[in-house]
């Protein structure tokens, strides 16, 4: 994922669309390998574009799309493949329904997509989703972001994690070992270990992690079945 | 500003460091640059961090600091840099007047540094912070990465930006041409533009920035004095 604005690294606004696609990816089965906020730069974003367009199966952009100056994610996508930005007829004539048939030019920007972008209807009907080859262009305001996404969400559906949680009483220099012997035993697990501090139920959540739901448990009875009588405060299923 | 961790990436956890970190910069005068989220993976820190060592000033590293399997920043900021991890005497007799002098292996994991890399005092006094030439190690738990960051905060402080906010009653696209005409007259101006949905006050928030008080008042009198009357909602000094 890539998101783009300045009003997130200067701090004026906080990005949620990054925690939301984490999650709902993760729902999907789909893992998310980077998140990269980036400024409102043509030349920044179609070099991380480009990187991640070629490194991963499918980028996300969230923002910077939109008809005033600062909006220059499709130039910067445009630009990642080597590519110009075009009208496309059938987003002018949508603009043309809104506003009639001489749009001022910051509605004809919006009509604009890279060369041989492909239009993809789902979630808010108003606008379609531009792709351009494996990169969603998405919107930065959160309420369609998410629409989008959602209306998108049956392309990239894979097989789901089967997630286990386990609650501890005691601090992570005294569980290290134990998780280090399970993962040698299972050496696929995503094991994930977390300190919470001044929480009075437990010191540590763990949690443990694969598409094999058989393998997820088999490590799991490894790992509490390792760990003295009384550290384990919970397992959550 | 890299923020490692799987659990930001598989939506189990909702970094809460980088918005601080974009704030508390903005506040200190000091533009931030890029955020990166990535994964507990030596081989990804080390590429990362090496190339925002390079490209940046000062590079901020969150999460995975601590004594578990998954704790690889150190061992990633070490290979950025090319240097192996070696024992900090300092660090190791912290931790044998914690734990003793006999002290576990996951203890004397938190008393290794990357080679040649300094320790800084400051924050959350019971722990200095490890800095590897230009890149400072936190931790990711928010309450000591936000202790910590204030406690470095005066190595970083710069000069002021100056924020000026005006609202407006009317669509993005209708105060396009605006935006672009001051920007025009005044390039250097930090010009952002964000759409709000339904809110019953105004539709659009335009923020000017510069870190010349003369100049972003010049710009947004010049702003002003462009947009017709009743587009101007409030102006926030």
């Amino acid at each position: 994922m890539v998101v783009i604005g300045n009003e997130i690294l200067s701090g004026k606004v906080t990005d949620t669309n990054s925690p939301y696609l984490a999650r709902h990816l993760r729902g999907l089965g789909v893992e998310l390998a980077r998140v990269n906020v980036i400024p409102d730069e043509i030349d920044t974003i179609a070099a991380v574009v480009a990187e991640y367009a070629e490194a991963f199966d499918v980028v996300f952009t969230s923002g910077g799309v939109g008809p005033t100056h600062d909006d220059v994610t499709l130039d910067g996508v445009a630009r990642a493949f080597g590519v110009e930005l075009v009208e496309d007829p059938g987003l002018r004539a949508s603009m043309e329904r809104i506003v009639g048939d001489r749009p001022d030019p910051a509605f004809l920007k919006m009509a604009q997509v890279p060369q041989g972008a492909e239009l993809v209807e789902g979630g808010n009907p108003a606008f379609p989703t531009v792709v351009k080859e494996n990169v969603y262009v998405l919107p930065g305001i959160p309420e369609i972001f998410q629409s989008k996404v959602e209306g998108l969400s049956e392309r990239f559906r894979s097989e789901p994690y089967h997630l286990r949680t386990v609650l501890v009483s005691q601090h992570e220099t005294s569980i290290a070992k134990y998780l280090d012997a399970t993962l040698a035993e299972y050496p696929d697990l995503l094991l994930g270990s977390y300190p919470k501090l001044s929480n009075p139920e437990y010191k540590v959540r763990l949690t443990l992690e694969s598409k094999d739901e058989k393998y997820v448990d088999r490590a799991l009875d490894d790992l509490v079945s390792r760990m003295p009588e009384g550290f384990v405060v919970r397992v959550e299923r």
